[in-house]
This record gives structure tokens, C-alpha cells and sequence, in this order.
């Protein structure tokens, strides 16, 4: 098992990477505090994994919800459900939440654990790549609005995220490919290193073989957990973990946050972030190709849905939270393994690259 | 003008208290910042005190939101219309939200402050005697579930309070009373001289004696800032603010947020407390009746709703923020203007003491 910490003074924890921590009941106990644990998952993971914590923890007052699955019910209504089932339960303000799941999970738990009583414990427990990789660290938690992707939420640390790889066998492949999508983000946007290391291991990653999977994570983890650490509240660097998402955001939205994965629009994002750039000559031919290249190996789209016409796009992109004072900013890849979050940049440019898809 | 600090670090904040503040447009603007600018308010304030501030901001983006009158639309719903209208207005994080009203208005524009977009600033212009001796100040912010009374929000900090004391003159006599109740919680619990003070000139407040109005709002923000200063997070001594409050909740959430105003129910809360810490020998007769003497005089209910028994009652209280481990705390009056929050107290004196009203 491998640890790393999100430092972050009295709000700093570590992340927990190995196999098998499911079926680890000490670590599970000592790091899920609390005598009142309301596991939070949906439909489909907790059958496979909640028996797991449940009887680990059969020593508190423990409870399941599992809300429906999908990014569409990542609204009020499912947030609701959470605090309804805490009031029913009777608990109080030294409750923890759990959140069992991928990043739907993550993020609604997240928000109900910082809303319920003006805030109680959360632990993070991710079973898809996507939510071990990206989600499950650093605080950002929240729902959609039928407006806006991730427009409602708080920042709100949690007291550990545990990732046991083991949840990864039972991961379906189209979210094994989404989560990859948010791991080459790293790579093509912040390290080097990390971008050479998987065009050599990308095969292996979606072959789900362990070591490739672990090294992966673990990069992800730290490349996260050290940007967070510096910028907790995204005043800054943060933004660049943004890579992509801008237009994947606007993606989701304008699909009704129903059709495509939050790592498919993110691989589109990409490529469109980096032929915005190639457009801007802040990189090169070869650099755009290397990202393009990338984001075909691990399956996901190159391009947004046909039916989404430039002013619908920049409507959209309008609303991400980056804009300051009705001035859009992207982030946009300035060489391999580097980018920046800039507002400048030609209108004209997106414009027409948006229209050429 | 008299301004009192809330020393929180990076995160204090002014109270400016005086005359005609909302006529003054180079303090608005001043205090409120940003570019962009909402206006949240509700039907009854917004006819009264509205346009003073749009014209006096009228150089930035400025907008107003009326939401329904009243503790029973304090919810996700009412929550929910504040967010739509940000995101119809394309306002990004920079934008800043203006609470003008009582109670319910700030509780629920803060926490939209503090969810939308994960946090954009607020400020908060209180128009009721309630929320500006209480509410308007510490950073409580927040919503009522069906099954209790702000069960969901945050600790949020505004970035100013601006108390205009004019706003008084056409608030309803009613309301006024309900607010005296939230004044007079901080002589019994935590203020001697304020105590002695408050029984020579309720009713001179009650009579809307400007003075008087100002010595009471000033006194009371002055506790509070000290209390909140020391605890933001309710740890410890916050929790005092609270006297006659875990009984008041109870009532309220009993008759559905609609027939008793907050004020009102912590009136009967305060006597409640009173008898209770009566009953325990913690206070002796003198103080007590001290106590009920006090919320007579405020024209406020001493006692609850007929048709609460005690079994109804201790359910709804075991609900309380200050719960823990499904322990019930209360804060008990110690003596006149000292206060204490125990779980030591006989639940077989507290049953009796409700059955009998």
C-alpha cells in the first residue's frame, strides 16, 4: 500500500493507494471515524462493494443509501435524498459520510457532508479510475444545474480518500476509458515525464494490468495532491487540472448531462484545448498530434456531439466558473507536459475551429 | 455611524450600524463589491429599501431577486430560484449577492453565496431588528428541511454588515417583538449590565426610541462579534447564543415554519430554558421569573403550543445541532446573564416541565 498526503495544515489527509483495502477492516475502522457512518453509493456499486464496509463497521451505528446512477441525477432532488435519510436516522453533527462510487457519488456526498448541519466528517472511497485519479482529491464537491455543470457546491476536504484497485476489475471499459481521460490530462497539461510514461503504457492501463494501473494513480494522486496543496481554493494553478474541461463541461451540459461520460467530454475537450492552442501557435504540430493521438489510443472521442453549433458552444462555455467578469479564460497547453489559463486568446479562432468539427 | 469588527483573520468583516445608510451611496458602494451584483430580497423589503440601493450601484451590473415573504419558503426551492437567476444573468464567481430583509432572506442568500459556483462573496443588509442583532452577523447561513430547522447550510462570512437603523420605522410591530426576543437572549445568558440595562428600556424599544434602538443593536452585535470571534465553528461558547433556541426550533418546525416567527419562538424557549435550569436548581426563583418577567414584557408567547406533548416535543429536540452522540445538550441559564451547554440534566424534570404548560 502506498500513501500520500494532501497538505493542507489542520485540513491536510493522506490518500491511501493499494489492493484489497475493501477487505481490510482495521484500516477501514481507523480511518472512518465516527460512531454514526452513512454509507452513500448508488444502484449499481453497492451491491458489489457496500457488504464490504458495512460489516467492517458493524461496531457503529451504520446505515446504506444508494442513490440512482448517473451524472443526471447529480442534482438537488439526489442531494435531498442524502439529508432526508440523515434526519430519518436521527444523526447528528459527529456523523461521517462515506462516499462509495465514482465521481457522481463523490461529489453529491462531498456536498451533503458540507451542507448537513453546516458540515460533518466525509471519507472518500472511489471505485471508478476517473473518481481515484481526479475527483476524490482535493475538496471540489457539488451538483449540476439544468444550466451548468458543477455550478452548486462547496470546498470541502475530506478526512482520508482510500482507493482500493481491486474495485477496478468490475469496472465496465467505456468508464475504464473515461477515467483515462482524465489521466492524460495530467500528463498533457502539467508533466512531462508523466505524458512520456503513458504513451508507453496506455495499452497496458486499459488491459487493466495492476502495476500499470497503481503507477497511474499514484502519479495522478500526487500531481493532484501537490497543486491542491498550493491552491486550494483555484486563485491560480488549480485551474490548469481544468485542461479539457471547459469545453467537456459545455458538452455535458448541452447533452443534459445524459449521453456522454464526464471523461469522454474531457477527452474532446483536449483535443479541442490543444487545436485551440496549435491555432494560437502557443504549440506546435507535433505537440496538438501527440494529444490527439492520446486521447484515440484510450477510446474517446476527438471531437464535440454534431449537433452542437458554435454559439451554443460559447454560450455554454460562458458559464464555467473560470470567467471573471464576463471574460472567458481556457486553459490551453503552451508545450508538452505545460499549459497556462489565459483570456488570451482570438474569438475568432475558437469560433471557427468549433465550427470545422 | 458606529462600526464593531469581527476578528476572524482573512475572513473579518465590518458592522457598520446607523442612520439612513442605505442613503448613502458612497458607503454602498464602498462595502459592495464587484461587478457584478444581485440583490436578494423578498416581496414585502424589496418595495421599501430596493431601489435605494440599485441606484446606488447603479454602475455596476445590478439586479434584484424578490423571493416569497416568510420562514416557510426558507428551503432547496426558494434556494434553487437564487441560482437560476445568477446563471440567467451569466454572473461568474466574481459576482457578489446583497441580502436585504430579515432572517430568512440573509440565511438563504448566504448560503447561495457560499454554494454557487463554490463561493462568491456576500453582504448583508439587514432590515429587521432580528437579523440585526442576531442573524446578519457570525456567518450562519442556511435552510430548513421539513424534519428540522437549519439542518442545511454553511458557515459562511460575509464580507460586511450594514445595519441601517431607519429601516426600523416601518417594520411591523409584531416583528419588532419577535426581534427584542433574539436582544433580550443576550443579557440572560451572557450579559449582566445588558440585562440590567434591557429591564429599564424595553420599553423604550418596543416604543421604537432611536436611542435605545441603537444602544440594543450595538450591545448586541458587539456579544456577538466577541462570541463568534472566539468560535466561529460552535465548539464551545457559540453554542450560549443559542439559549431558549433548541426549544424555539422545536416549535417551529412542530407548526411548520408558518404560524410562529423565530422571535416568538424563542421567547418561549428563553422561559423554557428558565424553568428548566429553575426545576435542576441551577438558577433560583428570582432569576427565573427575572427571565418570564422580561418576555412578558416583549408581548411574547411564555409558553408552547398547546397541542405539543412532551413526546412530540423531546423528538424534535433530539434533532438540535448541539446533539451529540444522541446525547440532547441545552444551554442552561447558571445565574442572571451566565449560561452554560450540558447534557447533565434530568430528562425526567425536562418531561415534566413540558407537560406541564
Amino acid at each position: 500500500m502506498n500513501t500520500l498526503n494532501v497538505e493542507l495544515g489542520e485540513r491536510s489527509y493522506p490518500i491511501l493507494i493499494g489492493t484489497g483495502l475493501l477487505h481490510d477492516a482495521d484500516l477501514l475502522k481507523k480511518h472512518i471515524p465516527g460512531k454514526q457512518v452513512l454509507i452513500v453509493s448508488n444502484e449499481t456499486v453497492a451491491p458489489l462493494h457496500a457488504k464490504a464496509l458495512l460489516d467492517a463497521l458493524d461496531d457503529r451505528q451504520v446505515h446504506l443509501i444508494s442513490l440512482p446512477d448517473g451524472e443526471k441525477f447529480k442534482n438537488l432532488d439526489t442531494l435531498n435524498l442524502i439529508f432526508t435519510r440523515l434526519l430519518e436516522l436521527g444523526f447528528d453533527r459527529s456523523c461521517t459520510l462515506v462516499a462509495l462510487g465514482g465521481g457522481v457519488v463523490g461529489d453529491v456526498c462531498g456536498y451533503a457532508a458540507a451542507s448537513y448541519q453546516r458540515g460533518v466528517k466525509f471519507v472518500q472511497v472511489p471505485t471508478t479510475l476517473l473518481a481515484q485519479v481526479d475527483s476524490s482529491v482535493g475538496g471540489k464537491t457539488g451538483i449540476n444545474h439544468p444550466m451548468g455543470k458543477n455550478m452548486i457546491g462547496a470546498f470541502y476536504q475530506p478526512q482520508a480518500v482510500l482507493i482500493d484497485i481491486e474495485t477496478l476489475d468490475t469496472l465496465p471499459e467505456r468508464e475504464l476509458k473515461a477515467g483515462v481521460g482524465e489521466v492524460i490530462k495530467y500528463g498533457l497539461g502539467l508533466d512531462l515525464e508523466f505524458l512520456n510514461w503513458l504513451e508507453n503504457n496506455v495499452d497496458a492501463i486499459l488491459g487493466r494490468d495492476r502495476d500499470a494501473l497503481a503507477h497511474a494513480i499514484e502519479q495522478s494522486c500526487a500531481i493532484k495532491a501537490r497543486v491542491v496543496a498550493n491552491d486550494e481554493r483555484e486563485s491560480g494553478q488549480r485551474a490548469l487540472l481544468n485542461l479539457g474541461h471547459t469545453y467537456g463541461h459545455a458538452i455535458e451540459t448541452h447533452t443534459g448531462y445524459s449521453s456522454w461520460l464526464h471523461g469522454e467530454a474531457v477527452g474532446a475537450g483536449l483535443v479541442m484545448a490543444s487545436d485551440l492552442a496549435l491555432a494560437e501557435g502557443m504549440i506546435d504540430k507535433v505537440t496538438a498530434d501527440r494529444c490527439r493521438d492520446l486521447v484515440l489510443r484510450c477510446g474517446l472521442p476527438v471531437a464535440p456531439p454534431e449537433d452542437m453549433n458554435s454559439e451554443r458552444f460559447l454560450a455554454l462555455m460562458a458559464r464555467d466558473k473560470k470567467t471573471l467578469d464576463n471574460n472567458l479564460r481556457l486553459v490551453l497547453m503552451t508545450g508538452a507536459g505545460q499549459s497556462v489559463c489565459t483570456s488570451n486568446f482570438s474569438s475568432k479562432n475558437l469560433t471557427q475551429l468549433i465550427d470545422n468539427y
